[in-house]
């Protein structure tokens, strides 16, 4: 079946896209940035520019980390960060649920033509 | 109002976004690969690598160039990059429809944290 993915561009010029939304969902269930990482096939330091990135264009943190201690750091999602994951997870959803039948039939139209 | 926008990665591998669809829909309204790319800020050499990549990618022409003649050339979408072009604007339409209303949640959760 083709797949849907779905970016999205606030009116802030704050952007989210499934990487984004993929990294922030891997630290909210690993509780680490580079456990999140390893399960994306990504670098540490490429982990840690996303979250930088993603923190700056919202002006607001969406992950916090503690560096150092005695657990050796962590990182976990603020409210706000669990909230993008859960609406961009019902947009991504919805809209994929939307258009199954012309996904289905944009397919077929590429399959007859091969 | 946010945006939201969407990639079509079809189960032979064919991908398709908003940036390839609006130059294949500036082509099919200009009737040429250096007007359409003119039309959307792009140089005459990344259209036509945008479009040889589409049409290598699609394993058949979406668009067919005539270079020379007595008209100077010209390019025009064919039968599958029309068929492309409208079930993706049908898909992207239907996708933004069924979400409009969680774009908006979304985009008023984003400002309440600003």
């Amino acid at each position: 079946m083709p797949k849907l993915s779905v970016r999205i561009d606030l009116d802030g010029g704050e952007r989210i896209g499934p990487g984004k939304i993929a990294l922030l969902k891997a630290i909210g269930e690993t509780g680490s940035i580079s456990a999140a990482g390893r399960e994306l096939h990504m670098s540490y330091r490429r982990a840690w520019k996303l979250i930088e990135e993603l923190n700056a264009g919202f002006k607001r943190p969406l992950v916090t980390a503690q560096t150092g201690g005695k657990s050796g750091g962590g990182a976990r999602l603020t409210a706000l960060g669990k909230q993008l994951v859960t609406h961009y997870t019902a947009i991504e959803q919805k809209s994929h649920k939307a258009v199954t039948r012309h996904l289905a039939a944009l397919q077929a139209t590429v399959r007859r033509q091969r």
